[in-house]
């Protein structure tokens, strides 16, 4: 009788760290992003949700939204300017180990990575997969997809071959502008 | 005793005449980038409003914000790509008609602008006055307000001759990308 309570219960766990681990990819980023405006290194920002406002009221704070809900972004969740380019990603994670689930990217938002290099950007996925956190170029999720139109998820093996391990430091927390450097202003 | 109704009847009209033309220049700049985006010219939106949510809860339609305030951006609210060029800028409208009042802009927005150019991205302000809508560059901005520390707006004349008239048309409605190629991309 003792299983099925653990099993649970270790599931759960499971459920509540992946939620933390996601807080945490976000919030790391966000840290990281502020560190880099800081050092007056780029200029990236996270963009605000956006929300479908129902009702709003005048309260003593203001205007109240007192009805509104979440809508789907159309873009990737961060954007900005680095050393004159134009930079633009998602931070998505998975609690899978051997593939990246497709659904985890709208179709709009691949369209959208497609046409941010068409017209000269950089583009990227921070993916968080079995506690690594790589960086996965723009060109080689766009290439993965035409190429396996039937495969619903990256392979990690992929990943691995295509991506970047980012190393998490003190500050910035998560430089993947380090990669960047790396890959798009190379002497 | 009929003209103090008048006055106030004529003030009111101009009241929500100036609303609409509020909503009319983010309405015609949303249409305008939608059809650059159509016409795969340039990938160009409108940034979501930033929220302070307090309250969610569960309802039938999934999960409803009940409590939340507009919260002040600290960019402006445009931003994206074209011909490989970083573009950020802020719509702006003023009932004045001798000068823009620099309350207008938010000092972090400024700090932005600022940023935007030392990072080698293009950032300028779309401003309504007078029926008509300028492009004013922000290389002009930083230096008018750099030049003139203590005022508190920018005069019309300035405008006028520093700035471009942007000509209505049925599509792009307000077609701010001719002035950047003249401005940028001149042959």
């Amino acid at each position: 009788m003792q299983y099925p309570n653990k099993i649970n219960k270790t599931y759960e766990r499971q459920k509540v760290s992946h939620a933390n681990r996601g807080m945490k990819l976000e919030s790391l980023l966000n840290l990281t992003n502020d560190y880099y405006r800081e050092i007056n290194k780029a200029i990236i920002y996270k963009k605000p949700t956006p929300i479908k406002i129902v009702k709003t009221e005048i309260s003593n704070k203001g205007i109240k939204i007192s009805d509104a809900y979440f809508e789907a972004p159309s873009t990737l969740d961060y954007n900005g300017l680095y050393k004159g380019k134009y930079i633009d990603f998602d931070a998505k994670e998975t609690k899978e180990v051997t593939r990246f689930p497709l659904q985890n990217i709208h179709e709009h938002q691949l369209l959208h990575m497609k046409k941010v290099l068409e017209h000269g950007g950089i583009t990227f996925l921070i993916i968080s997969i079995n506690d690594l956190i790589y960086y996965l170029d723009g060109n080689d999720i766009i290439n993965y997809i035409e190429n396996n139109k039937t495969k619903k998820s990256i392979s990690y093996s992929f990943i691995e071959e295509n991506g970047y391990v980012i190393k998490q430091k003190i500050n910035p927390r998560i430089d993947y502008l380090e990669i960047i450097d790396k890959l798009y202003f190379k002497e």
